[in-house]
């Protein structure tokens, strides 16, 4: 029986309320099993590892996660670590960058059709909403040289800079990552390549080398490509978001900034995943990864038990496909929270948290999908 | 009796179409003024200047451009233009550099509430959307060093980069626009600056001298500012735009990502007017200023005479308002085009152009909103 070891990263804030919803998951599927056991263990990140060993990636968290199949983290971060030197994003980014985690994956799409009126968009609009935003995570302007500017000096001009860089290997394998994604649908799915080539040097880079990709290595299995400007792809995810179903694909403050836009329309931050991989899908090899909820700590409401597990229990379906390579059990958790978000309690209430007008705690999300899945 | 110099700039594709209404709307104006006149001149620019005189800003225009008060433009590119080596939007770049246009200003509001159902948005998420979106447009990734990639060199890894440059002049001076922008208004409009702060040394930069700006110069004037992140301001502009009323303060490339991001919200490109000044819009002093819709050329209806004037009209507002210092005409423009966006005409139809669900034409739109003024 092989054995799987998932590092967990509680985090702050809400983070260990939700995780513990999803790790219920995790168990009991490791726990029917015949083929494999989850091995969880659980590691201090962010604010808490802060403030118990001083900073936010402790050396024993990172050399677990080095060591691990898989990663499940909650959220970092909050007010009280919000303005020092020392602060929680800061071993987000290390670790991106130590485990090479260059794809940040955010499906945006409805978990359920019954959540369409929750969207900001009209449903018309909304509706049928269904892309993957895949980020690249591990270069551009988050890695490059800066210069802090000097403003306490009265001679300086207190000039700052910041480089974005990237190279053809960068944008290479990010693409054929975004087409393994798009190999997963039949027929495959479109990718829609987002960047800046009428005024940025990379982004002519990333625009030829992205479709030379295609071109060299995946057409011939059905995969095309467009391009778009980043200001026309901010306009079209409101207007028209249908017109971006696919995958799409774009450097890392691009897709900081898209991947967010894209979230708000399902309605809900509780309810969406992500992923952030080192290998390639393909279905050989290991692919080590992070996945966490897109929400934040939410310090207003840690500790009360009410916050949306959703999306953490979907960041669990993501680990078991693309870490473990167990698609079919992800779908059957996919499918057990889209039978819970459509479910009525016996009172006809739904069963869902507060951000989604219901009146259900973590817990009671958390056991109803736990019932679904031990009767599948 | 004074004489202001405008320069016109129709460019290509719908461009000429739409500046023709808007310059209608300043002939009349001057015709009926007793204290001055404005003096319209055409120059080439654009795709139609590369075919005439094989670039983008010829020697003339840019000349005429420097001696001006003011610029309208209408539209410039297209496919004819789009790959090669000598592009429209060079010139675009060109002229806000030598111009010094470093302040690009984009309203988002609906010119009329009977607009409303046309937004993507929900309704009761769309309505009282008013804010103005202030965009540095002469730093940031568009005017930092930048490296091309060699990808023809097979030896080469290919890399490129491009860098992203601010220094306290630059953040001083755009910070001081928006202030007067949001002292123009009664209480004056909050400021909302956006930055990426958690990452980038030219965020850090911006961040403190915004608001270092505020309180040094501005607080006593009850000018307040907030500081968020571009990922998150992306989201609200979705999920509950009203937030953002006042002023949305930000760096080039995310103003270029957000002003867009934002266009969509009234329902219509086809509506909505920008400027991009040089000076300081503080009552004292010449500041010139680049005014155009925000629309594209839409080659696809060009010559068919029914693309919407509106953002043009309205550009010609601002023209009017902030380098010509007549405020109370351009709120006559704005009070006209509101009253012809709502009226119906002796069948009951809306007149309006059909981006907007209408059958009229451009220069229909153009003698009802003449006529209106003709009447005030
Ligand atoms: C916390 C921050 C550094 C991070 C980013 O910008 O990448 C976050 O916004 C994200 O998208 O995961
Ligand atoms: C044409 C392009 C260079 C330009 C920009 O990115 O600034 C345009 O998108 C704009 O916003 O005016």
């Amino acid at each position: 029986k092989q054995t799987y070891n998932v590092v967990v990263l509680p985090g702050d804030g809400i983070g260990p309320e939700v995780v513990e919803q999803a790790t219920r998951v995790l168990e009991l599927i490791s726990s029917k099993s015949t083929t494999f056991s989850i091995n969880l263990k659980s590691y201090d990140f962010g604010g808490c590892a802060i403030d118990s060993a001083g900073k936010p990636l402790p050396d024993d968290t990172l050399a677990a996660c080095k060591e691990a199949d898989a990663i499940l983290m909650g959220s970092v971060g909050g007010p009280k670590w919000g303005v020092g030197k020392v602060r929680p994003e800061q071993g987000l980014l290390a670790l991106r960058k130590e485990l090479d985690l260059y794809a940040n994956i955010r499906p945006c799409l409805f978990p359920s059709e019954s959540l369409l009126s929750h969207s900001p968009l009209k449903p018309e609009v909304a509706k049928g909403v269904s892309f993957i935003v895949v980020r690249e995570l591990v270069k551009g302007l988050y890695f490059g040289d800066r210069q802090e500017a000097n403003l306490d000096d009265p001679s300086s001009d207190g000039a700052a800079y910041d480089t974005m860089v990237y190279n053809k290997f960068d944008v290479e394998r990010i693409t054929k990552l975004a087409s393994y994604l798009a190999l997963q649908s039949n027929p495959p799915a479109p990718l829609h390549s987002i960047d800046k080539a009428n005024v940025l040097a990379t982004s002519r880079l990333w625009r030829r080398v992205v479709q030379d990709t295609v071109d060299s290595q995946f057409a011939s299995r059905g995969i095309t490509v467009d391009h778009s400007l980043v200001d026309s792809a901010s306009m079209v995810m409101v207007s028209n978001p249908r017109k971006l179903n696919g995958i799409v694909l774009t450097e890392n403050m691009f897709g900081d900034i898209l991947s967010d836009e894209s979230s708000v329309i399902p309605g809900a931050l509780g309810l969406l995943p992500s992923a952030s991989l080192s290998g390639l899908p393909d279905g050989k090899g290991k692919c080590n990864g992070l996945y966490e909820p897109i929400h934040g700590s939410a310090p207003d409401i840690a500790g009360k038990g009410i916050a949306n597990p959703v999306g953490t229990i979907l960041s669990a379906a993501m680990l078991l496909r693309y870490s473990l390579n167990q698609g079919e059990l992800a779908d059957k958790v996919e499918a057990a929270v889209r039978k819970v978000l459509d479910a009525k309690d016996i009172g006809g209430l739904e069963l869902r948290t507060a951000d989604l007008g219901g009146k259900h705690g973590s817990k009671d999300v958390g056991d109803q999908v736990v019932a679904v899945l031990e009767s599948l």
